[in-house]
């Protein structure tokens, strides 16, 4: 049981992280095309050009976000659901439903 | 008295807020200019290349942080420094030191 516990919560903590991720995704997608459509007025943008901003947001984004994932998933670790809620409270993740 | 104690508390949160920009600042400053510096190798960046990237990496950051941004400030005004403690946990600010 004690394990299954533990499991129980590793999963709230992954599915707190993975709505926190998409939400992220969904901005830094929307802003890439915007800023490629801007280039694409005088540059010819192709493979290359598209993955140097894909990477970019992706850094940026994932960058910001690597701190609160990493406390995230010790917090859980410990049983401190605190930080979950504060999380989806912070970022309105509105439990991944 | 009461006053006072209200400005200090929304100076405490204005200092958090200003910690996680400045150090998500930094962070999309390097990328920005990563970025730009593969992109030279095949085009020639001027300054409106650089705009672009720029206004990229601050949408994409400070559309990531807008909501903890605001849930912060009402939760200090409503003096909830619980917030503020976790935030500062969260994103790894040493206190703004």
């Amino acid at each position: 049981l004690e394990l299954l516990k533990k499991q129980y919560k590793r999963q709230n903590a992954d599915r707190v992280i993975s709505d926190l991720y998409s939400a992220m995704d969904k901005i830094r997608c929307h802003e890439r095309d915007v800023a490629i459509n801007k280039l694409k007025a005088k540059h010819t943008i192709g493979e290359m050009e598209c993955e140097v901003l894909n990477d970019l947001t992706h850094a940026v984004a994932y960058k910001i976000l690597a701190e609160p994932t990493k406390v995230l998933r010790r917090a859980a670790e410990q049983d401190d659901e605190e930080y979950l809620t504060t999380v989806k409270e912070l970022f309105r993740l509105n439990g991944g439903k």
